[in-house]
Order: C-alpha cells, then structure tokens, then sequence
C-alpha cells in the first residue's frame, strides 16, 4: 500500500510528467501546428490583415464612411439571416450594386439577438402596462470600445445614450462624446468633434452585494472587502482585497504577455509585433484553461477564493468554460454609449423573406457541369421550408452569406458535406445559456431615498410604509446588484423613460447554469420567483408598485438562436475558430460566432465587413 | 521580441511552475483537507461505511430481505417528492411504522425520472398509433451491476428482461438470471437459484457507425478501424485501434491506481485498503480533470484521436465536463436487465399529495421558543403552492427527507438558512441536458433482411421497393447505432411487443450540448428533423413505415427535473459531494445527485435507503 507522501509524488509525477518536461533540459516542445493556429488567432482577436494593416481601421472606413466600391460586375448574393450581421453584409453589398436576397426564417421580427420588447411592435401585445416602457431582451449595452457598433448608430441617425454599468450620483444629459478610434497604427478614426468638457458622472456604488444573508452596498465592500469575503472563508492578506482586485491581479500575469503595466494603473499594448506574439503565447499557454483552472491551477487561489470571486463578480456559472485569456472584467468602469431607444435599425431598402424554419439544403453544385454551356462561377441554390407550412421554396444565387448560428446551422443540410473542419465546428462549439426575466414598476423606486418611500408608500395608502417596515432605500440611478439568490444579477435602468414615472428593471440575468434554473418555467413562473428574488434584496415593499407585467428571454429556448451566443470551452478557440469563417465554394461565413467578440454587436459587424468583402473581391 | 523558442520555455514555465515542484525534491505538497475528503468520497463511492461493512449489502438486506426494525418512537416524517428516492424513503420508513406523508409538484404523475410514454396512462392521450407500444423518456436500462435496481424489481413482482446494449444475433426468451452482488467481504447476496446454463445471445455488430460521410457497420469497424478512424485524421499506430481499445488504454493507468490487470483482460480490485486510497488517489490527482483534459494532457492523445474518441464512443458533448475516473467505457458488453413493461412502480399505500410547483418554504425552527411546553425534537414545516392554484398548503413534521433535485431545489426558500456548504452545492452543482425524442412504426423494419424490405413495401404497393432503392438493410435486434448527425445515438428495441408488428425506436438520444441543439424546437419539429436524421443512417425507404406519432423528452426543459441529472464539473466532486447528503437541523437528503451513480436508478435507491436509516435511527 503506498503511503500518502509517496502518492501524493507518484500522483504528481504522473499527471505532470508531461508538463514537466517543458521545463526540463533541450528543447521546449513546441506544437509548431498549434502554435501557426494560435498566430493566427491572434491576429484575427486584434483585427491585423495579412499585410499588417488594421482590419479594425478598414472595416470603419467602409461601414461608416465609404461603403464598397461599385461592382462592375453584379453578383447575385442570398444572405441568411437577417441578424445584424446579415443585414449589415446584405445592406453593404447592395449598395455597392450587387443583388441580394435576405433570408429570415422568423416571419415576425428580424435583428436576431437584438431585440427590444416594446409597445411600438404592431405584431405584439403591448408589453407593459405603460405602453413608453420597453426592455432590451439581447444587446443591452454597446461598450465605448465598440467603435463600428456606436459608429453605425450614428449613421442611422439614432440617439445614443451612456449606460451606467456602475450605479451614478446623478444621471447626465444624453450628451455623449464622438465615436473614436486610435489605431495601433498611429491613425485616429472619429466621427465627430471631441466635446472638450466631456466628464462622464461619478459612480456612487450603492448598489448591493447581497450574499450569504449579508446586505453590503459596493462602496461599503470597497472600503472593508472583509464584510463580504469572509462569509465565503476567505483567508489571509485576499480577505482585505476585494474580487476585482483579487481576480485583475490574478489575470495580470497573462496581460503582460502583451502588455505592460503603467504607473497610473492601467496598461499599455507593447509594440505591434511583441503584442501580436504575445497574444498568440497567451492563446497558446491557455486554451486549454477554464477560468476555474487557471484561477485554482496557475493563479493558486484556493476554493474560497475562486467561489467568492465566481459569487461577487457573477462568474460561477461561466467559471468552468470562459478563457482566461479572453474575458475583461471590468465591473468598476462605467460604459458609455446605449443603443437608441425606438430606434430603426433597418434599412428598408432590402428585400427580407420569411423561410427557412424547416430543413434547409444549401447546395454547392459539385463538380462543374461538362454539358453546361457557361459555367461562370461557383452557384449556390437554398431550399427553405416556409414556418407557416407553405410548400418549400428554392433560391438560386452566385454566392451566399450563412450568417445563423452553428447551433441552429447543425440541422441544416448541405450536399456536398461541408469540410470537415467546419462541420467539427458546427457540431461542437459550445452555445451558452443566458436568460433575462425584467419586470415593469410603476415606480423607480431604486432611485427612491427613504423619505421618497415614506412619501410613495402612504400616498398609496396612509399607514402602508409602518406596514412594510423599513428596508434599505437603494437609491440608485443605473448600475446593478449581485446576489447568490436565483436571480443573481439585477440591473436598475440608467434613465427615465420621459414622462413615466415607472420603469422596466432586468431584475434577473443569468448564463449558463445559472439560466438553465430558470429555463424550465413557464413565463408567469419566472415573474413571480423574479420578484421574490428582487424582494429578497429591496424588501418586501416594492411589490406596491409591481405592475404584474414581465417579459422574459430564455436565449437557449429560443426557436432560431439555439443559445445566447457562441462561448468556446476550453481548447475550442485553437481547435474550432480558423473553421468558422472558412470559405466553402460559394459559401461564406458570418456572424458573431465568427468573429472573436462572440456575444458583442462589434463581432457580428466585424465579420459582416469581412464577408462582404470576400464577396465583393471574389 | 521574444523568439517561439523562448516563449515555448517561458510559457511553459509559467503554466507549470507550480505543478513541477511536486516532483522536484523535498516533501510533496499534499493538501491534507482535500486529500481526507478524496478518502472519504472514495467510501461514499464504494459504499464503505465508517466500521469498514459493505453499505451495498447492508442497504440489499433492508430494501429487499427485511425492512427496517419496527419503531417504538414513530416520527412524523415529510418526503418531499415521489421519484424513486423519495418513493422508496417513503415506504422503507412507513413499513417501519412511522407516519409518512410524500409530497409531489406534479399533479399528474410520479415516478420523476423514471417516465414511460404509454397508453395505460388514463390522464394522458395515448402516445402511439398502437396502444401496445411504449417507450421510456427516463431510465431505461438497469445494468447488472445494479443489484439494488434489479432486486427491487423482482420484489414488486415485476418482469425483467434483458437489454441489448449491443445488437445481437437473435434475442433470447425472457430467461433472465438472479440479482447476485458479491460483497469485498467475500459475502455472496443473491435472491434465487443460478441458472446453470444461462448465456447471453451473441453479439451480432451490424448496428451502424455513420460518421464523415461513411456508413460502417461496427463489426467492420471492429475488424478494420481505419476504415472510420481515417475520416477524423487519425495517424500513428491508434489508426488501427478502435477508438473503444484506445479510450481503454488511455483510462487504464488509472484503473490501476485501484485495480490490476488479470490475464483474461479483465481487472481485479485490489485489497480493500488499498482499494481505497487508490480511489482516493485518482479522485485527488484527476478531479480537476474534464474528460477532454485529461485525453490530451495526461493520455497525450491528439486533437484528431480524442475526436474521433467523441464522436463513436458519443462522449463529445460531455468531454468537457465528465470526469476520468468516473466514467465506465462498455459500449460492447451487452447490459442485461430492463425495467418491466408497464409495470406498477408503486406502494398504494402510500399518501402521495400534489404539491410544490409554486415557491415552497422548508422551516426548520432556529432556536427553540422557551414558551413551548414540549419541544421534544426538531419540527419542520413546508409550505406549498398547488399548481392548480389553490391556496398554500403547510405540512408540519418531525424531519424532512428532501429528495428532489438540487437544480428545482435553487428556488426553495429555507427559514432560516441551510449552511454554506449545502447552499453552494445547491446553486453551483451541474445539471445536464438529455434529450430522447422516440418515433413509431408500423413494421420493424431494423430487424428485416434486405428480402423482408421487398417483401414489406410491395405489400404496401407494387413498385415501391424499387421507387426507394436499395439501402443497407440494417437486420438487428436491440443494440445501438451512432451518428454525427443530430440524432447522435439511435436505439432499436431489444424485444417485439407480442401481437405487436411494430416498435417505438429511439431516434435520437443526445446530452448536453447536443441535446440543446434540440431543445428549443417545438415537440413536432423535433420528429421532423429526427425522422430526416434516422433516414440519414438507413434510407428513405423507412418513412414508408413511420405512423406519423412521436414522443420526446427534453429533461434539461422539464419544469420539475430542472435537467437529467447532476453531472459535476472539474472539481464539484471534491468541492460539492461531500456536502449533498448532509443533515441540516431536521433536514434529511436523498436522490440521485447525493450518491455517486449519478442519473442511475440505483444511486436513487441507495439514498433512499441511507436517509431512511439515517431518519429512522434518529
């Protein structure tokens, strides 16, 4: 029988006899295949082009400023999906004279994963009791790096707004700087002129961490991180850092690989070449790593640690498949821009078609023809079963652009098979879970103090605030609260809708296994369980002002997404991303899967420019 | 710049640093806490109890031979939920002579995840053109070395038969042997007399591997594994190795942690202790392993290999969170017992009330209230919400046994809180996805010879067999096929119903990521598209038997299960196990998810019968 030190060595030496050898004698073994992948991955993460131009920069240039050049030479295109990647390449390629097709298998609605609930929608029902009250069950929030998302909205003539992801002392007027872009380059892409006073509002932090029974607003657990961290038994010097500080300092190891700390605490990408290879040591060192793995294995944090931090920072439910190297936390930093409210996102010139629920064959014709006269260029011919039961229709097109997700792409046929890459890809990446339950009040009483309770309270009927009891007034405007109840994540919204007194709260978002505990419920379920969480937090008393109405998303029960958005586990950046866009005769790739800001607007766009321009060169 | 050279040095050594120094000198770095609960999982997973006595057969002789000992306490005892753990708790203590009362969510049925789609059920329509023809959406197989499972079905005086996990030559009368367990004490526990001749049919392998673009009957496979292996890219000396031989080969080095190689090819357990800490060991050193990890790292299998490894062995869509040690590879012994058709599962005598759907409450009383006269023990309370909608019911008890899954378990409120430890298990533990989707047809016509196709379709209409063309007649009984079509596992049953010319195949049975594919179309897409998947393997000529009627069972979208079953990501062994079956206050826990034969009937009845001791012994 081997003794417990002896196992503990022999455990060791055969799980990590392999590893070792890296560091031993001779040379590293270098997987030159996976290191070539990992390059080139790099690349595509940091948009650089074959000849070192910045994609990034390209890409605004023809979305924003110039589109395409005119064709001379007509291409007649199917786009499936009418998403805002397929949309955006549809719109792109018509402009620039070729002939498109969209093909939307919803017959209701198009934009995909944008979507807004709101009353403004003649084939629905009125959402809420406030027929100006809407909620975004998708794309909530454009990030201020996002320059191709926010440059589009300013195109299309829609009003941006800052969204407060960290809860402000006071809201700002809708001002809101130029969209800009510095390139690693040295070129600076904007458009606008910089508001010289541009000051974004300060952040109060009063919103709450509500876990293991405690009730501790942000700003109390940035002065004592102890009041949250030692519920989870969090010990040693960690038990005063809070989990952004622990969880950034644990990351800044793989951030040095390609960039270098400054004195004022942010950081600065090293030169172009160091940072490309930086990035690709990264994706190389690391894709084999969960989060969890990394934070437990190289990290060495112990399991209080990673649990406090998975808690505090919502990162359980994505611990066991999110990339280190690939995740930005960046609770703390306040957002800006909003996508517009009501706005248009479409161009009403394009010819969208409802199909495609059905089975679907998108066919390459396989070897050319020998009895054909003219067989000019590869032809793509699309079937489509139309959702409302009519008979199968065929489309017929030079090139097509398939732009749904893999997830909802696996149960279409194509003859002859895809390659084997690609279909490995389709097969296996991973869709997440994501689900989001928001509830209308007729009050925003998360921006209330406690006198404004009193007032709204009695108001409804003398006596009712001794009814409820006091409870913390949360006093907020924007920003979001944590908590280990179901609900987890709840968002307060960053403005008032004018002239409403209410408002819409997303009063629980959830990923992963966090969302499937809510994705077998029916819709009213959820509203009732939503709202005990958002009790549990805020007390009993906001039910007075519930007006009974909900929306809710579950992204994984969604009929054409299959999934909120691709989310790699490990290995599958370097195993499955170089397949996603891969070209397959007539056929190209787009959409956020494709691209490598999965979930983001700013990947769909990136990868519409793209496709449109293989398209347009081909 | 830093050149790959040095990078793959350096990367490597950041990665691994850590790792390396246990097998560099001085003392390993054992960390005590996780190693005492590694020992003590293993006696959980072996059923050794804390006197070193076998809890296997101790829990055979009270669930099958005796009971409990009669109380001369009785307690008032709540079961929460009427699955099998729950059920069985219920009976073992009610026989015992304490006051049970089982409570239910679902008004319609019980039995949770043991579900058979069949037309005895008054409250449902009949599923199937023929009323003869069922099928199970649950557990559907009873392996032999389930003697708890087994054993309780012959004592309920239902049949058994058995089940060909692997398709064989002709099926075998009804014959089936006893239940036998053999104990490490060298205890033999039986419950009839061997059948001196029994031998399980031959295996036949014509059932169909149809993968890549190939279609290759397992028995080709078996003899040239190229054939199948070439398609994934495999190389080396593993091209002509199934991949079942290589998945083995990889796993063996840590079956030897506990086990040794015997001359026939099977293995032999080593001596108890050291059977125990081997157990230990691997689950110390391979918890933080997924599936896929382990493969590549440890096994040092290639991309390639482990692909194909996922797709024949239908392991891909869990490679990322089942664990090494935990999996047992036996696609080729066939299993034998099967759960009696139509059987009667339950006790009549127990009360079964409909309960629970909405928020429920378990109280058990924080500290006890000086004014009471007699507070002779714990008491707990549950409060239900009907899901007809009548008013909140309260049940009050002496002790609980909670037995539903921790996944619907999340949206139970608890007065006043459970400890840390259960509250984590309860929000982080995984729960996977399963998806069955079971199709009807009027012949079998998986089991006819390529003459019995001819006979069967000219019946239908003269020129129909040769309108379809010929396909690979596929002439098996039972066993399985796999795909890397959506369907993914495909299963034909292993026995006619008598006076029955057709049969309910399951068309397509898939897990986690694979099954979300499925998940969010409606019940008659998923017939649709399993019907195309079906037709993919074995011709279009099938559909000239399909009845048009279907049955599917998404457990993931189940509004009790909450998903199939627990299945622990990288480290929830360690981290959550331990604390599943803990006793809180009055609190008791049984079911599935807090043995460790996860999503088996068995790990069931062994909770079942554990927390009947543990509340009877009280």
């Amino acid at each position: 029988m081997l003794g417990r030190r002896q196992f503990g060595k022999l455990g060791g030496w055969l799980a990590l006899g392999f590893a070792c050898d890296f560091d031993r004698g001779g040379d590293p073994q270098v997987d030159d295949d996976r290191w070539q992948r990992a390059l080139q991955i790099a690349r595509d993460l940091l948009l650089i082009g074959p000849e070192g131009q910045d994609l990034k920069l390209e890409y605004l240039k023809i979305l924003i400023d110039d589109g395409l050049p005119p064709t001379d030479a007509p291409k007649k295109v199917l786009v499936i999906g009418a998403g805002i990647a397929g949309l955006t390449a549809g719109l792109l390629l018509k402009q620039a004279g070729h002939d498109v097709t969209i093909l939307e298998a919803n017959a209701n609605r198009i934009g995909g994963r944008i979507k807004t609930f709101r009353a403004s929608d003649p084939l629905q029902p009125a959402p809420f009791a406030d027929p100006a009250q809407y909620a975004e069950a998708g794309a909530m929030r454009l990030p201020d790096f996002h320059p191709l998302s926010l440059a589009l909205v300013d195109k299309l003539g829609l009003p941006r707004r800052l969204f407060y992801n960290v809860d402000v002392v006071a809201p700002k007027p809708t001002l809101v700087p130029p969209v800009r872009y510095k390139s690693f380059t040295g070129e600076v892409w904007q458009n606008g002129e910089p508001i010289a006073d541009f000051v974004p509002p300060d952040q109060a932090l009063r919103t709450w961490i509500a876990v293991n029974g405690l009730l501790v607003r942000r700003s109390e657990y940035a002065d004592d991180p102890a009041l949250v961290n030692e519920g989870f038994g969090v010990m040693g010097v960690d038990v005063d850092r809070t989990t952004a500080e622990i969880f950034n300092a644990a990351l800044d190891p793989v951030r040095d690989y390609f960039s270098d700390p400054l004195p004022d605490g942010t950081r600065e990408n090293k030169p172009t070449e160091e940072w490309i290879e930086g990035w690709a040591r990264a994706i190389y060192d690391f894709d084999g790593y969960s989060m969890s793995r990394y934070l437990t294995e190289y990290a060495l944090l112990d399991e209080a640690t990673v649990d406090a931090i998975g808690t505090v920072e919502n990162a359980t439910s994505r611990l066991a498949v999110v990339h280190a190297h690939l995740r930005r936390p960046q609770r703390h930093q306040p957002r800006r821009p909003l996508l517009g409210d009501r706005g248009r996102l479409l161009a009403p010139a394009l010819r969208v078609r409802s199909a495609a629920a059905g089975p679907a064959r998108a066919r390459p014709p396989g070897r050319p023809d020998r009895h054909r006269r003219r067989p000019p260029r590869p032809a793509v011919r699309v079937e489509t079963v139309d959702e409302s039961g009519a008979p199968a229709t065929e489309y017929t097109a030079d090139l097509a652009i398939v732009t749904i997700p893999f997830s909802s792409l696996r149960h279409v046929e194509f003859d002859p098979p895809l390659s084997y890459g690609k279909r490995r890809a389709i097969i296996e990446m991973h869709y997440d879970s994501a689900t989001k339950i928001v509830l209308e009040f007729s009050r925003r009483w998360w921006e209330f103090t406690e006198a404004d309770w009193q007032d709204a309270l009695e108001a409804i009927a003398p006596g009712l605030y001794e009814q409820y009891g006091e409870a913390p007034a949360t006093h907020v405007f924007g920003g979001g609260s944590v908590t280990d109840n179901p609900n987890r994540n709840i968002y307060y919204p960053s403005h008032a809708i004018p002239g409403s007194p209410g408002g819409v709260v997303l009063a629980s978002y959830t990923w992963a296994d966090d969302a499937a505990r809510w994705d077998s419920m029916t819709d009213d379920e959820r509203y009732e369980f939503a709202l005990r969480g958002l009790q549990d937090v805020h007390g009993e008393r906001i039910a007075a002002f519930y007006t009974g109405r909900g929306r809710t998303q579950s992204w994984m029960n969604d009929r054409y997404a299959f999934g909120e958005a691709a989310v790699f586990l490990p290995n599958q950046l370097i195993e499955l991303h170089l397949h996603t866009a891969s070209v397959e005769g007539p056929l190209h790739f787009a959409g956020e899967h494709t691209s490598l800001k999965h979930a983001w607007v700013e990947g769909a766009l990136e990868s519409a420019v793209r496709a449109a321009l293989e398209v347009h060169r081909r």
